[in-house]
């Protein structure tokens, strides 16, 4: 049964959904980033110490007082390479430091329309050389295409025989940037948030390239740090989490998926008891 | 429990699909073809008299004594519009002719790397309206690459508000030309037959557009005739069964769709009572 809360929450992703349309244009993606910060942007508590970065590293680090100072979490938000923000998901982030006593990093990362791959690519490379530098043990969280990018990241570290992060959490995945799989099709009615099977995003010059950097689909898993999966059964993305497993698995990854039933994608960003009970296990597995 | 033969079948699919590889040549697909009518191709018996077309109309026109004069099964082959022929399907559209009593047409359209898009579906809405002026009742039958052009086709006719076929039954039907649907990666090594999660076929100049003649999965199934769905649960193709199933459903089409256990992708070609049972069921059908 889902909690009164989630219910609510259905019912707001379902009017989210309504003013969505099939083409995101420049203005809307720059609106929506804003308006997010205004309404979801948390302001900084005081056991949490901001250092801004804005150069070839982009991000807020979040220094918690009496952390486990050697270790980080590096955070990946979503917005489909356009509509997300840092200050938005500054609560998800710190909700996920608080219960593992970790520092935080989000990556600021360039979108559409100012920047196009593989601009978002190149700044979570960076954010994670920089945290390496920083931290003994990194561990990444991404959600959406922030998923995505925690993947190509992981993928890209790997070829280029580079120390990879020590545990994956993602939420939401994206594995390819063509909206084609069959639940795009058939959970299309009841996702209560995405409106599934549409074009692919604006942010890549060629989504339909058989590229792993595009579509972490196309990658070779072998060697991957242990994975966790999470997503919502009502999401249009499901296959995404599904291949994705299914993938890992084959090449001997310790790889989780939990499938949130009747949830909805990255409905973490939420504040619900549905949340914290994945939070929980999140941070659990992250430990 | 599958037969014998099956099991033999399946073998037989396995060493075929050990000989696929991923990029198909143009000279490979010529000799594909000659090489099914060689060894598939089978003469025409005494009870049927055969007339070729190779004019506007292109194919083989089967007339069976006795048959049911008014009616007639138009038969399209499949082989990813590039290997597939007339001749070695013949023995498969006698079989349903005999049960059903129909005469029968079998589609000769134009393939890779001779033609590209859109001959093949040029030649089958052609094939289609002079079967129209011919009989009566126009039943139509499509595996594979012709199941997609039986939805094609007819997508086709609905828009240009013609008379659509009586009915339809199609056999592991491919809805969308790009290989990414989930089943194509956690089938892959399921599937005796098919590599799974390939490039597109050659013979689409743009196999991505968003266009329902080229992956009908874009395509408004409103107003169908009744439609018979067959796959085998063993094919890389499973998903596009799947949702195209879901997509009739939803559009109000009276649609069945059948899957076949253990078994893979038209299966029907193979000699084996599992053939037998399936060739009935369609034929009961398409009455």
């Amino acid at each position: 049964m889902l909690s009164e809360q989630a219910k609510q929450a259905i019912k707001i992703a379902k009017s989210i959904k309504q003013q969505q349309s099939d083409e995101l244009k420049p203005e809307t993606a720059v609106f929506l980033r804003k308006d997010a910060d205004e309404h979801n942007g948390v302001s900084i508590p005081d056991n949490i110490k901001l250092t801004e970065y804005d150069d070839s590293v982009k991000g807020e680090l979040y220094e918690l007082q009496h952390s486990r100072y050697d270790t980080v979490l590096m955070f990946i938000h979503g917005g489909a390479y356009a509509t997300g923000s840092v200050k938005s998901r500054r609560n998800l982030c710190f909700s996920l430091m608080k219960v593992m006593n970790y520092d935080g990093f989000s990556v600021d990362y360039r979108q559409w329309p100012e920047a196009r791959h593989p601009a978002a690519q190149e700044d979570v490379i960076a954010a994670y050389k920089f945290l390496k530098q920083k931290y003994t043990h990194v561990f990444v969280f991404g959600e959406s295409a922030g998923a995505t990018l925690a993947l190509t990241m992981t993928l890209q570290l790997k070829a280029e025989q580079e120390e990879l992060p020590e545990k994956i959490a993602v939420f939401s995945p994206v594995i390819t940037q063509i909206n084609i799989m069959a639940s795009e099709f058939l959970i299309q009615e009841r996702d209560p948030m995405l409106l599934g099977a549409g074009d692919p995003v604006p942010y890549f010059d060629d989504p339909y390239a058989k590229d792993p950097l595009v579509s972490p689909i196309y990658g070779d898993f072998a060697g991957f740090p242990p994975l966790m999966i999470n997503c919502g059964s009502e999401e249009v993305k499901y296959d995404d989490s599904k291949v994705l497993n299914y993938l890992c698995q084959k090449a001997g990854v310790d790889v989780t998926w939990d499938v949130w039933q009747d949830l909805f994608h990255v409905f973490v960003l939420f504040d619900m008891p549905e949340t914290d009970q994945a939070l929980n296990k999140i941070s659990k597995f992250l430990k």
